[in-house]
């Protein structure tokens, strides 16, 4: 069977990777793609990288448009998807790349976002530990997904494991990521222009202020069982010259007595037999040119115990693993396809 | 009056900038450079920027080459410098860019480095909290300077108001640092080849064994007056693809109910009045592009209450501020000379 | 039927993306990877994005352990292919991605590699023009290919179709390219160390030096069908901040008057149907984004009646099209596979 | 004695440069600022490098503000410069950073700008060659001087020499020329963000339509004392991922017999003494590292016989000898100052 889709935001980077990879997808047939100021435009004039997809131009971004297809993902700003969800009552499965449909806190929405609350949708990381249980049950049938946030779940992966044994304290948290400019968009701002990001570390969002910041202690609570409250972390993300890729550096503190063998085999038994998240053996640590392109997380983990901390560098490429690949995984899993078809393992480097 | 200065180490990049800062410097001659396997090379096909210094050639390392100048810098691995200290006794002012002579602790030197302990020297890091005084008190006259580890003084600067003020606890830091590969210096090692730098983010000595650290703990112990033992700090280096610069995140929990104000004002207070080194106004953070190729420290504060934790951010250039203009200004200071003469607090951007 | 390969200086970044590529290969089944120094440690240690390979050890490069695959791949330095062309006598097919076998002249051999000269193999760019058809036939059941220089091909391919149509003179070309560091491999030189690459332009084998020269005029003789010494061309290669790609930028003369059409049609007429080598339309140029990872090369033509000259600015991925996705595609076409298989069209972009 | 000045456009690249310059100027005394939409805020939140000019604010562009200093400094888009002529009627000393004044050819305005044409003023390339003597002499004592475009300048500066001695043919020049970003200005264009200059080398306007083409034929006709007419150039400008920095790759045919001894001979005694205009030894070429933030143009010469032509590379800071350090060093000479007054000649590398 083959599967009829139509991708909102196609002229953007989240947009434009999501049909990279379903121009890939054996059993998926992309029909229709959508922009707003770009609509009327030939695709490949926004995305010249997508020569395969050469035939196909930008129609409006409309309910209308978007309905009839077996598939829908939207790539739009936040606030936008929202508007859509009962438009598209009659579209079997779609899926969020935006954050409209992550949160389940009313308050952690007015607080980071604002506007008015939609309701959550199963959320995109199919490894990420629930309960005791894995993210991938959610998604199983699921209809409606939300992708997540390419910073949060990049965290919510890195410590998870540790939360949910309990060998290290969710409550001091502290995490900095080098991201690559691609995570925040098209847009046209100052400060993402050529100039102002070669050669150069920019750090943004400094001091609790990043969005992605509730989505985190969400997940963790979840991974944990317990509350969001007592999540707490000091989350700063530094836009460095690479065009894709998160390096998250994350420690949280070691608790009570918790062994090194505890500690490591608490990330070893989360993510043994997963495809896409690896933990790398003792002494390594992962560049996120192993993840170009690629669907895979790669965590690489230290015990620090002079600082009493343990250290968690995870990479991940913004864009796949971030996104797209969640929303093409998540997607394969909602189908009952093979979890795995269209997404790569195997990074591009160098 | 002229002073006639030989820099060992001259190939380098650490050589190299010592001379671009030197060959502007109103006060100095350059007589001699020295190398190790490029002695007998002109200086100028090693440092192609040098187009002043195009004259000279790179001669041996050696006491005897080195001594009978007014200044000797000493731009060697570490574990080199220190067998020059008897051979340059006659050498009015030395000064090491190297690691030899910055620890006080023989333990932390045979942890972290091994071989041979030398004596400290004067540390070259004029605006750090020591005792209640700066550290300039240390350089004025001083015959023998150690300059800082790029890394570590950043970090230092960037804690040293808040743990001298008591607003921040220095008993569970955590740092991470993105980083330029010229602090690596121009070692031919695979992961620091431009195919392995470029796109990608790349930590490295994760989980508690750069050797900065104890330069670090000893920094922030002089500044609280406290032992070394009671400062812990988590630091993570990360290699990204910009040739110079260190963008450092440092947080410390707040202590106890200091206010807003009062964390503010440990920084401010520290700082003010001080050319090199700049707290940003609230809500202001830097970027390595506004210190690249100049002398000066941005430091960028926030407070994070739903952390409990302060973050400082804070940029310089690692072969400025970080190696060669601390070295310079602490000359400055030690021979009485304009403290700034020769060293630029504008960067060079975009 | 699966084929058995192995592939030499696996360590490497051309064996490397060999490997990548034929990790995704259903005909393929990857037996044995070889380097030299490196033998004997994980694949993963020296290629960390190869994860579907983890399992792979290093061996040692012997005619021994090459021999007894249905493919052989040997991405070695030019010099060392050749020795093992007897020992592999008895292996069907042999693919070399070095420079031993690609020149039929011993004449431009020894003017510009030097050593003993070997035989050449057929030509691995399947849509060059050769005489009125195109290389894609000599490689039909090839036995022994030769996978092309990476600047060689690029320039061929730009101006292989105006040569042969007559409408560009192939005696002053001109042909300048900006390239990316890993086509100079993993080699440990100064020049190529990440500090030296970031932030700047730096160009080398300049006037008249680089090897890939005489390739470029064999291939555009053959595309002509006139000789060799007609072919004049000043070469120059500038290595630029990004880790793979090269944008050549080739002109030459329009011949006589030949009109805006006919030269258009020259090269619309030679890549018409071809799926890896894509002119643009008019007015469009492309960007080495567009294809990076993917096999594809971009060509954007521009007719400049002032200066008289066509400019032909086609953008490659140096290890895809340029060296591995060649030899794969050449593969595919000796063994009768489909000639896409497991080579992407699309870039991975931004 | 001290001079005043005001800078138009100080919020973007060319006026912040000319800013920084100036700050180190011990002769210049900067009063006013100036800008469009960013009037009435501080420079430091547009300049966030230029720590020393903190004190400033950001005025609006107007004859009224600009008048009334020594020194007016235009950094403003082309056809926005003429409409000051007039007004500044009284300002003994106006530097036009844009293109208004820099062309003598109305016809050739016409045809790459458009728009009013205005009378050229000085040009502010002193090193350059005119019928026999130096641009300089134009400049000494000079009330109005139009600085360089940087791309054309780089090219003037590295053919003018054998064009003046008749040893390469200006009728045939290819020029391919490698730019970082920051010339085209603080635009808000999406083909100028980080995202889609990152890890990509990116042409444009190619094809014999960039506008800095009749200032390159105006300039070596000047140099030749022929007709521009008689100069025909295809010149192609490629993006790549550095901030600064043009390289030039010039390439000319050799005419009739000269030899190699005479067409060196050109160029050698063309830059002999001169500080800023450096022609480096046989067999080396420049990097743009090498000049980055100095006011150097490096030039290295080949000469290649197999394709009778001479390539000329060049390597200048496109914002410091391309567009701010070039007025600077005008300024320097039309007041009667050190030409060399607060300007490098060592570049900042690595």
């Amino acid at each position: 069977m083959t599967y009829t889709v139509a991708v909102s935001g196609a002229s953007g980077y989240a947009g434009g990777e999501i049909l990279r990879l379903l121009a890939a997808h054996p059993d998926i047939e992309i029909h229709t793609v959508t922009a707003h100021s770009n609509a009327g435009q030939p695709l490949i004039q926004h995305q010249p990288h997508l020569r395969s997809l050469a035939h196909l131009t930008l129609q409006d971004t409309t309910p209308e448009i978007l309905a009839g297809h077996d598939i829908v993902f939207l790539a739009l700003p936040h606030g936008q998807s929202g508007q859509y969800t009962d438009a598209l009552g009659s579209v079997p499965l779609v899926i969020d790349a935006g954050a409209d449909h992550r949160l389940t806190s009313k308050d952690s929405w007015d607080a980071f976002y604002g506007g008015e609350f939609h309701e959550p949708w199963a959320y995109g990381v199919p490894e990420l530990l629930v309960n005791g249980a894995k993210q991938r049950e959610s998604l199983r049938g699921a209809a409606r997904i939300a992708a997540p946030g390419c910073n949060a779940s990049t965290v919510s992966l890195s410590l998870a494991p540790g939360v949910a044994a309990g060998v290290i304290d969710p409550g001091d948290i502290v995490s900095v990521l080098a991201v690559g400019p691609s995570g925040a968009g098209k847009s046209l701002k100052t400060n993402l222009l050529g100039s102002e990001i070669l050669g150069t570390a920019n750090p943004y969002a400094v001091g609790g202020t990043h969005r992605h910041i509730p989505e985190i202690r969400q997940a963790l609570a979840a991974a944990s069982g317990a509350d969001a409250d007592g999540i707490r972390i000091s989350f700063t993300p530094v836009l460095v010259p690479m065009s894709r890729g998160i390096l998250a550096t994350s420690t949280a503190p070691i608790v009570g007595d918790a062994t090194d063998a505890q500690i490591r085999e608490a990330w070893e038994s989360a993510y043994a037999g997963e495809t896409f998240v690896q933990l790398l053996p003792e002494g390594q640590v992962p560049r996120t040119a192993d993840v170009l392109g690629a669907n895979t997380a790669l965590i690489g983990l230290a015990i620090d115990r002079a600082a009493n901390r343990v250290t968690v560098v995870t990479a991940v490429d913004n864009l796949v693993k971030g996104t797209a690949g969640a929303a093409i995984q998540s997607m394969n899993i909602a189908l009952g396809l093979p979890e795995a078809r269209a997404l790569s393992v195997n990074g591009v480097a160098p």
